[in-house]
């Protein structure tokens, strides 16, 4: 079905005054009934994915599609369970809508609240996986938010059933039908940038040309991340052993992931001695290393160089890139020359040097002695991940459920005027005699 | 002098790496001697105005400026003292930075902490106004960035001295002279726009168009709002006296502010008995009046009629539009198609439809019989304001001190590794454990 973008954005907008108003009761029930419907249609599902999975099988075969990409996008009985259990576990968060975020008498009778509320409509543009389009309807849905969701053309098919079959869902509780919207090809995509009459965040995932794209190409607010180049810098006095496991950690444990280490700095004080244990650690783990040209020179092995812009890469794969530097010092100037601000770590046994970089380094996550994959929503407790910022406003780093929301200000009194406060006799404000 | 902005650029966020970790006691030491630079130098910098003014009075008599814009550029010596006694109240308030937002054990000795820290550079375009200048360069300081200021060309000479006195202060102190730089010029203003490499924030103050500009020419997040078409509805439940004493308020006491009211709307169901009092009362105030086609024919008086696309007009002045709704319903439809989602308020004492108009109206003040003009951070007690904010993004309304700052998070262990996580034996996050 071919929808107008405008008109579908302008009913998301219409649903999301629906959705803003509705209690945990509401929310949860139709959360409920999103979970036993992903459940109760699992054979349709796997229908409509079928037809995907054979488009895809023939871009693996051609080379344009990896099969991990082919595993990501193909849809099991018990994928499908593991959707409907990540429904009831976002069912299971408090509601960051209505809480009191500051509460102040300013005056007899004149009462201030701050009170968490939704954006109204969120736009999301994410990866051919149809768990992601199942949490993020799940995420806007307990944030009363409509969702417009354009998913990898991989899986066009599959989102659009599974979207379909959420709004029908919440359609047979409380909500309205387009508390969820499937956004089918890039044109609309692209259409949908303009609306920012209607859409009041969009969040990109994907790759970093995506999220370029989308940030320099709309006025909506964006909340994501281009780059994903974290480093780990061992100092003199870092345990030697304990940064070879944190870079292995770092490195190989999901290679492709945002919060993977791209590049190592080590101080020269110990590269003579470090780096050799380093390398072969890498080598033996089939990491492939590129190195500055003090690297190459003490490893005595073939490696890479790294050109000076190549410093900014995100190899997104078993490639690391090695770079001595002249102490902290030198390990801050390269972060703040060539790092995303995304995850930086520092191994060091060396308290104040740890606090120089912690306080320093100007990133979403500032870490010490531990892996740079803990960067990650689930691993910081936040029980659901919408994605990790870089940027600065709003959220930074992992952000959870209370990313999808925003505040206003809630001022009741009893025909309470401006001009009773000024001039003489002017009534005081009583947060103003709290100063006194 | 002629700086080369981007060289600026680089120096401010050299001084921002350094400003970053000073504590509470060395940012009030600095701002201290801020104050009192103020006092000491207040004949040259009385000196310095008077050509601005001079300039001024030239541009007044050309009507190119008005008499009200010149008396605000013009300094006096009272006018320092109370640009001094407003760094001394910024320095007064709590430090913003530093503070844990959050803190979590994931795990034996894998400690989480949310900590908030400066934003790093801020450029701000600001109005004619030399307090402008002293207070968000206190505000600056106080929260650990650097700043960046372009101020409206009538002050030219006062904001460079300005700038200077502040600049020696800070480096007579231990901040560097690089944490205060002024912008001098449009070109210089504009090339200020792309640097988003150096600068963090952005922080436009003056016209609509103004702010238009800048949010759509910069990839640097925009603090600020464009637009104050405030609304004020007159339920058919509201008392009528309160009703025409906060429009007054609302209206008059300060027409040229982005919280006075630009719309009032009234209750069909009492539209016929109330409006003729509504308008005489305005009248008698000597505001203009500008209504629907049934405002003017109940009132039968003289009164120009409102266009279709004229309702999302600021007048800023003594002028006030007024259109007949369809009750509750009608005024939230009018609010979401035509305001700015500034401050929006209900007259009424009907509670439940004061509550429905303040969960559903989307605006970052959503008031219940109050003048709209409380809409300000000094009122809201937030003890000094940045700006207000209409995006919903980080920080929304009056922004004060904590508007400044963002967060990071840090992360300490003991060689923790993702990998002991995962897989048959893995261990458990401690948050993961709560839940049990």
């Amino acid at each position: 079905m071919t929808v107008d973008i405008t008109s579908a954005a302008i009913a998301a907008k219409a649903a999301s005054k629906r959705l803003a108003i509705f209690d945990q009761r509401t929310k949860n029930d139709v959360l409920e009934r999103m979970a036993t419907a992903l459940e109760v249609s699992s054979a349709e599902l796997m229908a409509e994915n079928r037809q995907d999975v054979e488009n895809a099988k023939t871009q693996v075969t051609a080379g344009a599609l990896s099969s991990a990409a082919l595993a990501r996008l193909t849809l099991t009985p018990e994928k499908i369970l593991q959707m409907s259990a990540s429904v009831r576990a976002v069912r299971a968060l408090e509601d960051p809508v209505g809480r009191i975020l500051l509460q102040s008498e300013l005056d007899e009778g004149l009462e201030l609240k701050k009170i968490s509320c939704p954006f109204g409509v969120i736009a999301a543009i994410v990866e051919a996986r149809p768990d992601a389009v199942v949490q993020l309807s799940a995420l806007a849905l307990k944030s009363g938010n409509a969702l417009m969701i354009k998913a990898g053309a991989e899986i066009g098919r599959t989102a659009s059933a599974i979207v379909a079959l959420l709004s029908q869902a919440a359609e047979s509780g409380e909500a309205p039908a387009s508390a969820f919207t499937h956004v089918e090809g890039r044109e609309a995509a692209r259409e949908l940038l303009a609306l920012h009459e209607y859409v009041d965040l969009m969040i990109p995932r994907g790759s970093a040309e995506l999220v370029r794209f989308v940030s320099t190409n709309t006025r909506i607010p964006v909340l994501g991340h281009a780059d994903g180049v974290c480093h780990i810098y061992v100092d003199a006095a870092a345990n030697r052993e304990m940064a070879i496991s944190l870079i292995l950690d770092s490195k190989t444990q999901a290679p492709s992931t945002c919060n993977a280490v791209e590049t190592v700095l080590v101080d020269a004080a110990i590269a003579g001695e470090f780096l050799p244990l380093l390398v072969d650690a890498l080598h033996a783990h089939k990491v492939k290393t590129r190195g500055c040209e003090m690297t190459r020179s003490v490893c005595r092995q073939q490696m890479e160089a790294v050109a000076e812009d190549e410093w900014r890469l995100e190899y997104g794969d078993l490639t690391l890139a090695i770079r001595v530097v002249n102490g902290l010092h030198g390990a801050l100037d390269h972060i703040e020359g060539f790092g995303s601000h995304h995850t930086d770590c520092i191994v060091t046994d060396d308290r104040a040097a740890a606090e120089r970089f912690l306080r320093e380094v100007d990133s979403a996550g500032v870490f010490h002695n531990v892996s740079t994959r803990f960067s990650d929503g689930y691993r910081y407790g936040f029980g659901a991940e919408v994605g990790i910022s870089t940027g600065k406003l709003h959220a930074r780093g992992p952000v959870g459920l209370e990313g999808l929301v925003t505040y206003k200000y809630v001022l009741s009194g009893k025909g309470h005027c401006v001009s009773q406060y000024s001039g003489p006799g002017a009534r005081r404000f009583q947060h103003e005699m709290n100063f006194s």
